[in-house]
């Protein structure tokens, strides 16, 4: 039998909450975290809605999940989001101690690839799922902003 | 006249707000934010309370300092911190714009400075106000924690 819960199902959900956040006027960033196939939180980017440039999609979604688990570490948890995390995030990331990280496009300027590297060593890190329909969205939303 | 309003003036209330960490038993780190010598957030490190690793002290204060600004950016805003931020605050002390960053004690092994290097262009660092007594009160609680 075909496995239904693959990445690209997850990020599908993760990119519908970057829809969501387009339409609210938000930098489209979406993101879900993952436990046994279940999904234990959803969040978008917030950061004007909630003045808070602490409110990216992940930190929220860590947060959440931490809440939903009762405890502060997402092991055997998968994070999937539309962009590659900001160094903000990638240190969160790394305090939960997450197993893994799925990402859609890559953020050369802002990820934390270039400016940290890695998350935590116990973290596997994918990359590239819905990469186009990602990064679309991004360029979209600020050519409407010029 | 002499000037109240020293770093060091500062930093022991967030060294205050570290004490009272301490006797949560939460690792004894505490930020304020002063704008216009005017104390707008003050924090400490709620992460077991709240089994949140995203809730650091500087963390609350950037949120708290910008629900009080009505803005997100902390432009003329300086933070004053026991510990060295560690990369996720040194990433949202990034995203915030905040003026000045002044810090305690140094952590070289979780600290932003071995990680990311630096904040904002726009952000004046200044270390080691109240060093010895910040970097005491977390010995004092790791010694415990034995």
């Amino acid at each position: 039998m075909e496995n239904l819960f693959t990445d690209e199902y997850f990020m599908r959900i993760a990119f519908n909450e970057a829809v969501t956040a387009f339409e609210r006027d938000e930098i489209p960033v979406g993101a879900v975290i993952v436990c046994n196939n279940k999904i234990i939180a959803k969040a978008h980017n917030l950061t004007e809605t909630l003045t808070d440039v602490t409110a990216h999609a992940e930190m929220q979604a860590i947060t959440s999940a931490a809440n939903y688990l009762g405890g502060k570490y997402l092991q055997d948890c998968t994070l999937y989001v539309t962009l590659e995390p900001c160094v903000m995030c990638g240190g969160a990331l790394y305090w939960s101690q997450i197993s893994k990280v799925v990402y859609g496009a890559s953020d050369e300027k802002r990820g934390f690839k270039a400016k940290i590297g890695e998350l935590h060593p116990k973290t596997e890190i994918i990359s590239g799922i819905m990469e186009n329909e990602c990064s679309q969205l991004m360029k979209e939303f600020f050519l409407r902003k010029r």
